[in-house]
């Protein structure tokens, strides 16, 4: 029996977060030894904001990097660029013409934009995203895609633009795919103690340089508990950072430290900083060494494209036929 | 010197009709002689209403044929399927980016509908038409683009986006095109007197059989003057279609008809159906040649497709490098 297909799409912005690499990364790697796994870089997405095609290019390469670094494995699933996929922007058209504008209205980004007075300013890019996640995930018959809690409302719109689509053209086209939400994820916070977000300037990056790592690790916000007094554990994020990488042992180790009193929130800090640093040292060094091959990376993402370019056509040739275009 | 490269994109929908002939297809096709002409059956924009596949493939090769016939020389001018030119939707992508919601709002077709009341029921296909139609022409590096006083807006908006563009990735990749607006374009009445218009089920189609042509000649609405009694030429709608075909001495024939008295509204019609079966029935076995000849049809397309390929293949990549997207 063959194995159930899971997309992934990840907007290629810099390096990742403690947050990122928790929360979507790792899971998404996990996914490649149950499921045909693919991954793209989101690079079209990207151009809603990003003006730099150099950086635009070098943030591709970041990605796939750390993608390879932290697991994934080429032979076993696909890694591609989104834009080495065009036709992806040709099915966005086609779901277009299904859509209702009542529809993308909806959605929360547009939504929370218009609410603020800036529905005219934004672009027709953000406005229309969601029908390119859309046809994202059609185009490659996908059978799941792991969300987030606050994307659910996209895979729900996208299984609405299939059955529209099946529907406007009375055929079963675009296969209608599941979203397989994730539960029990941590909340990673960040140094301010609010949720780790690249909005919020809070933090930590764990494949950078080990300096700069310590210095994020030292900004975390703590109270002003002195030095000598014991402290608690339990509402102390440092702490909660700590929990997320130690053994049981060591983080039973540290709440006692805690509660002792004589022991700082530099001491705790540091300990963060060095879990951190060993677990995340490997992957740093993997991730350099491969951030350095562009030739190798380019590879990586080509073949990935060769992989999924299958199904494309595939699933190409079924609208094109649906809707009568493009030569026969 | 090399001509200018002139873009005309015609909606495969249906047999064309008189007001279409003098207003549109006669001037398009009369600018192969000056300009290197691209011209292509818009099957991409016809999906925001079309949903039968054999219909669009029907009335693709249906438009091919009648362009031909009226005269477009393949050998000297680009004649193809929108949608055999999928990178269009790739660059409508790229201009949804730098495009705000605002100016999309302000175009006509979607303030009337929204004004109505419609605005969440059209289709994001219709909404986002004006950045399919700018993608369009920027496309193929068009120098001109003829279009009729209700167009302006259109190519006002194009020019906009491509400004947009080359001033977000400060670039001079997307050439500014100008309108060539037609004057002096004579208003063609419908059957009923108001401008001949598929909307108003008030068509006169030249190339239909003689019997069907004459039955629509037949339909035109007239006063109820008596026979024998004179009659002014100039307010009635048979007199008017027939002068823009008829030589000044057969007008001045009807005109001293109509003055004189004893000839009825029968005999006008008469003469306008015998005048137009006459101008057009060698259009008509030259269309009914073509149209039977699909293969021939498909290689006129496909050829069309590869003469406007370099150009498309050019601006393309300016435009993925100024953005970063896509191999390099």
């Amino acid at each position: 029996m063959s194995k159930k297909r899971s997309l992934s799409g990840i907007k290629p912005t810099g390096f990742p977060h403690l947050g990122n690499y928790l929360g979507m990364i790792r899971p998404a790697i996990d996914l490649q030894d149950e499921y045909e796994a693919y991954y793209f870089a989101a690079d079209y997405h990207a151009l809603t904001t990003a003006r730099d095609p150099k950086a635009m290019r070098a943030s591709v390469y970041e990605l796939t990097s750390y993608f390879l670094a932290f697991g994934l494995d080429p032979e076993k699933s696909a890694f591609f660029r989104q834009s080495d996929i065009p036709e992806v922007c040709e099915l966005t058209w086609l779901l277009s013409c299904v859509t209702h504008m009542g529809l993308l209205e909806r959605a929360h980004a547009y939504k929370a934009a218009d609410a603020e007075g800036r529905g005219k300013e934004i672009s027709h890019g953000l406005f229309s995203y969601p029908v390119l996640m859309a046809a994202d995930i059609l185009i490659y018959d996908s059978d799941i895609v792991p969300v987030g809690q606050d994307q659910i409302q996209h895979l729900e719109m996208t299984r609405d633009m299939a059955q529209k689509f099946n529907a406007a053209f009375n055929v079963d086209a675009l296969k209608l795919p599941v979203a397989k939400v994730q539960e029990n994820v941590a909340t990673v916070p960040g140094t301010d103690g609010r949720k780790m977000s690249k909005s919020y300037g809070n933090l930590i990056e764990p494949l950078l340089p080990p300096k700069k790592l310590r210095k994020q690790c030292m900004a975390i916000a703590t109270d002003s508990t002195p030095l000598e007094d014991p402290k608690d554990p339990d509402t102390c994020n440092v702490f909660t950072l700590y929990k997320l990488f130690a053994t049981p042992s060591e983080l039973e180790d540290m709440r006692q430290n805690y509660l002792g009193g004589g022991y700082g929130y530099g001491h705790a800090k540091q300990a963060l900083f060095e879990k951190l640093d060993a677990y995340f040292s490997p992957y740093r060094e993997e991730y350099q060494r491969l951030r350095a091959d562009e030739a190798y990376l380019e590879e990586v993402l080509q073949s990935g494209a060769e992989r999924v370019r299958p199904a494309v056509e595939e699933v190409m040739d079924r609208v094109r036929r649906a809707t009568g275009i493009g030569r026969r």
